[in-house]
């Protein structure tokens, strides 16, 4: 299939926000998505942005059958690890149900990977939902390794809540 | 006891990598620890840091039995939710242990929030090791999330050689 992998740009924001809300709704958590395209604008593409996007896009004659040319993306920032240093933290990467097995997750993790060598990461970073045996598999086959299982670590969150009460304390 | 909370300069970095080194070498695992002083000085404390730091600190008259009145730090950085948007995350919280139970890690955890509210984050995350129950003990009785245990979230690793595999694919 034919695809390309570029940086994103704000005004792809609205898709980047149309394929998050598909991902929620497919995981039955609509709700879950507070972040607007307004949000991922301003979050993104202002200075000091709290993240970097890639897409995944296709030419007209491969849009969808809803008619949409991008087709995936990958949301990084650079993390650090006080053990190992630079780091890259991959956050999400989503491939619509259509265009999977098609090469575009792989091509997205590879390009992110290539990103964090080039400024120095030592480690790349993410979760993953340990049901979607998919997606475990595809992190696995291409030299993941779970903290999770192999080492016991376990990730955590305050909500903003929880952070409120930890602020006023 | 008498402590203090404030931001990090770059002196710090020679206490923080001791303070490394400390952890892994309690955890068992030292060689875990590549990350230098002059990692955490350039990493930290130079144009686009990869990090913030934050340091506890008492008094002279208070200092601990080897001499040290840096006896505990909060690394953490900005980070983001594709579903929640803005994050804040904290890589590592330590105390030293002649100075716990006293409410430094719960001061330190305190202002990573208020930091992250102020940034205009929603949301804090950090990875615990589960077999350190009185860790998790700590953060789940301050209104923590246990992502693992409770959604089935898996934290993963790719290492540099796999990164570099990757790169290449």
């Amino acid at each position: 299939m034919d695809f390309s992998i570029r940086a994103a740009i704000v005004e792809d924001c609205k898709d980047v926000a149309r394929m998050n809300l598909d991902l929620a709704t497919y995981e039955k958590v609509p709700e879950q998505v507070t972040v607007t395209q307004k949000d991922l604008e301003q979050d993104g593409f202002s200075k000091n942005p709290f993240f970097q996007c890639l897409i995944a896009e296709v030419p007209q004659q491969h849009k969808s059958k809803d008619g949409y040319t991008l087709i995936g993306f990958a949301l990084y920032f650079y993390s650090y690890s006080a053990w190992r240093g630079k780091s890259i933290y991959l956050e999400d990467l989503y491939v619509m149900p259509e265009f999977r097995g098609q090469g575009v997750g792989k091509a997205l993790l590879s390009k992110v990977a290539q990103q964090g060598l080039a400024a120095g990461c030592h480690m790349l970073n993410f979760t993953v939902l340990h049901a979607n045996q998919s997606s475990v598999d595809f992190y696995l086959r291409r030299g993941g390794f779970d903290m999770t299982s192999d080492v016991g670590y376990h990730f955590m969150a305050f909500e903003e809540d929880a952070m409120q009460q930890l602020a006023r304390t």
